[in-house]
């Protein structure tokens, strides 16, 4: 049987090279995507391109009204989404910004484990990264590694004594890294969509957050950026 | 401004003591119950007139398909529930029976910090308990240690410094005492309910393991159960 895994899928840059990155390890890839409320609900429809030009084993979509719960402009509709900020504004040091989604990744991981111990997957992918991200504290290595800590607890394996590793390859590389890894790996990126605030269906805004990471990123890898902007 | 916490309210006996006790300590109390596929869904009743009766500052019901992700006989109409399984049978140590949810408690517990954060609450409070319970990894107390770790870096909590309790009141206590507690603060517990598969909208079927531990905490504890069983 070969070796599973549950892949966290948003249908964005990162999440699709993770993807890349898991099946060139050779897991079977059971990718699972949360429609959570986001305003960008169209990376959705990413996930899914992505999904199927990849030949994953599975592609699960979940709902689940995280907006209801309240406390992020990714959520809610009457927000404003913040737009130009500069590259330095988006990566300083103790700012949370208001795309964050509170507890987000939590969820979305824990979700992943309720599926993973089904599937008796030996391993969680997901594409946070640090460097080149949004100050998000859910994207960092120590979260990773609480949660890593949490599911020996928190499932079978805390009597079987099995594990399920939380693998994060992207965490310590740039956006222009990861870029690179993605189309060594034969990635086709205009199947993704990072825009917190697409303005229409496989358009993006080209100045939220997201998307001036994913212009700095394209540009530093010296690769074309497929994006549309408009 | 009164200090606020987040209570997982499932409507059966643990968590509404578990509410008792929290208000009791003068918290005002956001509690929260998914209707997560669970064949017991009328425990989401339970959960409503719970939250009138003491009287709660909000009761927020989710809904989230947990049964698409498979793996328990507790979300799966065909599958069959244990039924007259002795105590002893129960409590084995390392049996974990077909009606644990594969990490239920990491996905409430990933939704009411999600919750949490966005009231600014100080903890968060569940019913899990260890003794008299059905053996499931996610009621113990290195859980919920390491769930309270994973909080501290998986919110703006990892950025400001402030955390977020994780607290299981009932952690040590059995059955018969849990029931004693619960009526010294004065919880009517017919409206509670336990029951994996009752027959009927407020009857339980007294044979479940649910039902087995209910009816021995009662007799324990020397308190009439105002159960419905039929």
């Amino acid at each position: 049987m070969p070796k599973r895994a549950v892949l966290l899928l948003s249908g964005g840059l990162d999440s699709t090279t993770t993807a890349a990155i898991a099946r060139s390890e050779g897991y079977e890839l059971y990718a699972l995507t949360v429609r959570y409320g986001q305003r960008h609900a169209s990376e959705v429809e990413a996930a899914r391109r992505v999904a199927a030009a990849l030949g994953l084993a599975a592609h699960h979509v979940l709902d689940l009204d995280l907006a209801s719960l309240g406390g992020s402009a990714l959520t809610d509709a009457h927000a404003t989404i913040p737009k130009d900020r500069s590259l330095d504004e988006i990566g300083a040091p103790g700012d949370v910004p208001s795309t964050y989604v509170p507890a987000r990744n939590t969820v979305l991981l824990a979700l992943a484990l309720a599926w993973a111990e089904t599937l008796g997957a030996e391993a969680i992918f997901l594409g946070v990264n640090v460097l080149d991200a949004s100050g998000y504290p859910d994207c960092r290595a120590e979260f990773v590694a609480a949660f890593e800590a949490l599911a020996r607890t928190a499932t079978r394996a805390a009597v079987t004594g099995a594990s399920i590793a939380i693998r994060a390859p992207l965490i310590t590389l740039t956006k222009a890294e990861i870029i690179r890894r993605g189309v060594a790996l034969g990635i086709d990126f205009g199947l993704t969509e990072s825009c917190y605030d697409p303005p229409a269906a496989q358009f993006a805004c080209g100045r939220c957050d997201a998307c001036a990471l994913r212009r700095k990123g394209f540009a530093e890898a010296g690769v074309v950026d497929p994006t549309r902007y408009g």
